[in-house]
């Protein structure tokens, strides 16, 4: 069994594809490549071609499968203590860094879904599926809000975007620079709008108070309100 | 020239041929419908669907292009002076107004885009022409923030989601209720999660000072924020 093509050793058949695959998209463009052609290269039978891939269009998104079992997992492991928005920022974290892996292929894939209309729709229907496993675990979450769908929805759809507001800045540049720091900075944004909708924490003299006053309000009736919302009004 | 096809009187051929193909998606299915199907059963040639449609799967999606008009011309005729935010909730209304027009029609689409994935994932792109043209005006007016793409990809992401919650919610529903108010309602959610980001107006006595400070703070230190941020200290 140490010899299932499922588990293979070294350049697994999978991976073997998969470098064949992108050898010859870049050579002779994505529409001018058969299947044929791939598994010709590759040194292997059409049939092993369709037992890791369904069609051509999956063999340029290997990775992804994988990707969203790994994030559905993650947010399955969530604790109810875990807040909710840092957790789901966490996730796309781990999609982050399966891009992160490899910078030269993201690139080569991301300048390959700029050209070929079908890919890019490919990875359309693959980002809504990391939409909804991240809407799915948030609606969870908030099942005891008044609005819980759709502030599910709406803050899974941001998280979504400022992940990918960071990945296809880095993908555009060529791979440059670090995508986890850039990453963290988006997701900071979104993490920053909602910053008031976490559990709210035991009272402690850390406690952040926030006073909003008119510029034309008296100084005693600011002191009276900052007084009164520390508790000693 | 009044014969013009592109410019029909009463049920035009574009509606006969979506008509057509609708009835028959109903009775036998999508995918068990062809082309030459719908044009028999419309009672014109095969070049006159072409005409109109460049797919099958276009005659599902007859009024997006037209929609997707309306949107990007609402928003080119946007006055500095506009909020962006409501701005863009108001382009959005426009796209819910387009499905209320017709509610059985847009219930029998809602329910053939969940059973057929091709339709989906077309579905998803047509999505994503919406928040492209969305996100392309907000970068133009948040152009000079520090953040301004960033911000405005992430308001855009979240403006649809919005109104893509309250559209599936009303497409569920079999086309209950007002559409409108919904999409309102999963609006004003959006709008009040960045209501503080309208454009600061002149300062005045009505200012809104805000003072953030910790619990520990002595009083006589807030007193001091709070003149210094009032321009008395």
């Amino acid at each position: 069994m140490s010899t299932s093509p499922a588990t293979p050793a070294k350049p697994s058949m999978r991976d073997s594809l998969v470098a064949a695959a992108f050898e010859l998209f870049l050579e002779r463009g994505y529409e001018q490549t058969t299947v044929d052609d791939i598994v010709r290269t590759a040194g292997v039978g059409r049939r092993s071609f369709f037992r890791y891939f369904p069609s051509k269009e999956d063999v340029v998104f290997p990775d992804h499968e994988q990707s969203l079992a790994d994030m559905t997992e993650f947010l399955a492991a969530s604790a109810d203590a875990d807040d909710p928005l840092v957790r789901v920022c966490d996730a796309t974290r781990l999609v982050m860094r399966m891009y992160a892996e490899n910078p030269t292929f993201s690139v080569q894939r991301y300048r390959l879904t700029r050209e070929v209309t079908g890919l890019r729709t490919y990875e359309l229907s693959v980002v809504w599926r990391y939409e909804k496993i991240i809407g799915d675990y948030l609606r969870t979450r908030f099942a005891d809000r008044r609005d819980g769908t759709l502030r599910a929805n709406v803050v899974a759809a941001a998280v979504v975007a400022a992940h990918n507001h960071a990945l296809r800045h880095w993908l555009r540049s060529g791979g440059e620079g670090d995508p986890l720091a850039e990453v963290d900075r988006a997701l900071e944004f979104v993490r920053e709008t909602w910053s008031g909708d976490a559990p709210a924490p035991a009272e402690s003299d850390d406690d952040v108070v926030v006073v909003i006053t008119k510029r034309s309000t008296p100084m005693w009736r600011v002191v009276r309100e900052v007084e009164s919302s520390l508790g000693e009004g």
